[in-house]
């Protein structure tokens, strides 16, 4: 049994489950924290696992190029590699393909593409992605898509998505052949459509016949407003099956992260908590703080004096705000291993406050302190 | 009592001890970590504690210039700013200071100065140094030098360890007189006099007429031969009191701090493990690895298989070349923590082999294994 989803408790659509993989068991709902080159930036994994990670997602298009999935491959797969002993879940690598403007071409093979760090040419097809993810290991894996351009008109919507779904089933097929079931693996399929609605349910509705042991929901965040990805999310959901585990790919903030689990997803992944520690961001449960700001010059207090992370529980803002304005490599890693606590601890909060029943009561509250309605 | 200093066992000249500081105590011979501005550079202080750091140092010029030391003072005194409740030393700035060639100018009531930074004004004398180290609040704090050029004729040597020597009286003074000793600080003297061993001799037999807690040796790796180095410290060692520490600035490789300790020098740092490790050098047991070698590719070993800390015990050569080559923050903080891993389990070595008298061996198998001789 590669993946084992048992619900444990509801709350509304929200549910709160135990997902077995190969490399461990992860509580959903749950945040992944993003490791794009087989490392989340500047966190030592004995650190990630102190904060009580369960997964990590790595990037199959990055790890193709530095340093190579053969590489990877021979070295003992990615957990070996980058030491990582539970669950990891690799991307197909069409977001990034498909985010290297005027670098790629489009044909119904696959994807024609230079790499962003040496304009070598290369070839990604569904086909590909999965035998560069099978090398990679993952736990979960997830199928070659066309990440729609926002906005696209229906036409162009309809296009993409028939594209996609013939890429799935070479994915699926080419998953099958290369025994990715065998040695563990998991494929997920991935939903399309762009903003349309019965596009997306026709996307859902095709890949739940699949049968597949686990759904993304891909192409958001890709520009659109908030409150329409939030409407992709509620109307997609309600077309995949309730037995399998749902991702919504590349979101959000944390008030995002919790609503969107009380619409009953299971899984999220998004550069923000790592990306915007490098930026001196930090989120807290009063809200976000710019570290560098001068208030902070002599402030005592911890970034967020109710997180219980080893941050929060030694540092001071004022030495935090100093790291960072002094540009000390230290900043990054600390801010990091803040960002990432408040976002699992989110999911944390969420999964019990769907097991007491209080799910709406935690949402109110967080939209509440983030200043948000 | 500030500072206490236990001789424990001798080997020759080489000696163990424990010294006994108002932040706890500190084992020597001792190598202690640079942390320039109040970070030892990529490394949380839960992992230099897991290392068994048992004293780090901090620069007062850079402190100075940010946050500010009236700002640490306030903030409760750098233990606390930092985060670090284990023993501090501070240098006095006078390295720093000589080294901003062009934008200073010395007279004999000090060091006027621009910032590195944005070219601001500043003057440092002995008296501002050492109010500078009382905010800071250091358990070691030394005196104000003149940290002569090499190479230095002996007229201008001459006349920069007067200077000096003058420059040390007001240093102590101002220290008593701001109180120092009663918040628990202990003021050590530096001796000075170039490469000259008769000026040496006159600044160590001066400075020990002072009856100060500690004594150190600066003005060295200032660009002169390593066999120089070694010649003035093992030539003033004997006109320092064998009754109190003896710590030399600024040094060095691991086999030349082994080879001091053995002539019995107690303390030392230096910047070299953790700037190398931004550089992607590792020291090992097997000598020193560029991790960014092609060689290492695909090498499953870790950095140095007999080292037993955190980062050999879990990572391969083969992902932090990964790590090294992708620029990812991580490298810096891995490869910090092995190298000073690698330090701090050399002074270790050292005074377990003054313990059983098996120094000269241990130095021999050192440089054999460095492949020096």
């Amino acid at each position: 049994m590669s993946l084992a989803f048992h619900r444990e408790q509801a709350s509304g659509p929200a549910r709160r489950a135990s997902m077995t993989l190969p490399h461990g068991v992860v509580q959903t709902p749950a945040f992944m924290p993003v490791g794009t080159l087989a490392s989340v930036k500047a966190v030592p994994q004995s650190l990630l696992e102190e904060l009580d990670t369960q997964i990590v997602l790595a990037n199959t298009y990055h790890l193709y190029l530095r340093p190579g999935h053969e590489v990877v491959r021979r070295l003992g797969g990615l957990h070996r590699f980058m030491a990582w002993p539970r669950p990891i879940l690799t991307d197909s690598g069409g977001f990034q393909v498909f985010s290297l403007n005027g670098l790629r071409k489009v044909t119904e093979e696959g994807v024609q593409f230079r790499s962003h760090l040496d304009g070598s040419a290369h070839f990604f097809s569904p086909e590909r992605s999965i035998e560069v993810q099978t090398a990679l290991g993952a736990d979960l894996v997830t199928m070659f898509d066309e990440c729609l351009e926002y906005p696209a008109d229906r036409g162009r919507a309809r296009q993409s998505l028939d594209l996609t779904m013939r890429w799935a089933e070479r994915s699926r097929r080419r998953f099958e052949e290369a025994g990715g079931r065998e040695t563990g693996q998991s494929l997920f399929g991935i939903v399309q459509g762009g903003m349309y609605p019965e596009l997306r349910r026709e996307s859902a509705e095709r890949l739940t016949e699949m049968d597949l042991p686990g759904y993304a929901i891909g192409g958001l965040s890709v520009g659109e407003p908030r409150a329409m990805t939030r409407e992709v999310i509620e109307s997609t959901l309600q077309y995949l099956p309730e037995e399998k585990p749902r991702y919504v790919m590349g979101v959000g903030y944390p008030e995002e992260i919790a609503e969107y689990a009380a619409l009953g997803v299971d899984m999220m992944d998004c550069v923000l908590p790592t990306r915007a520690a490098r930026h001196s961001l930090l989120f807290t449960s009063g809200g976000r703080l710019n570290i560098k700001n001068r208030r902070f010059a002599e402030d005592q207090e911890p970034p967020d004096p109710v997180c219980g992370c080893p941050v929060c529980g030694r540092y001071s803002r004022a030495y935090l705000r100093h790291l960072a304005i002094a540009g000390e490599p230290l900043s990054a890693v600390l801010n990091t291993v803040h960002n990432l606590a408040f976002y699992l601890d989110t999911m944390r909060a969420v999964r019990n406050a769907i097991s007491t029943g209080s799910l709406a009561e935690l949402l109110a509250g967080m939209r509440a302190r983030s200043g948000r309605s």
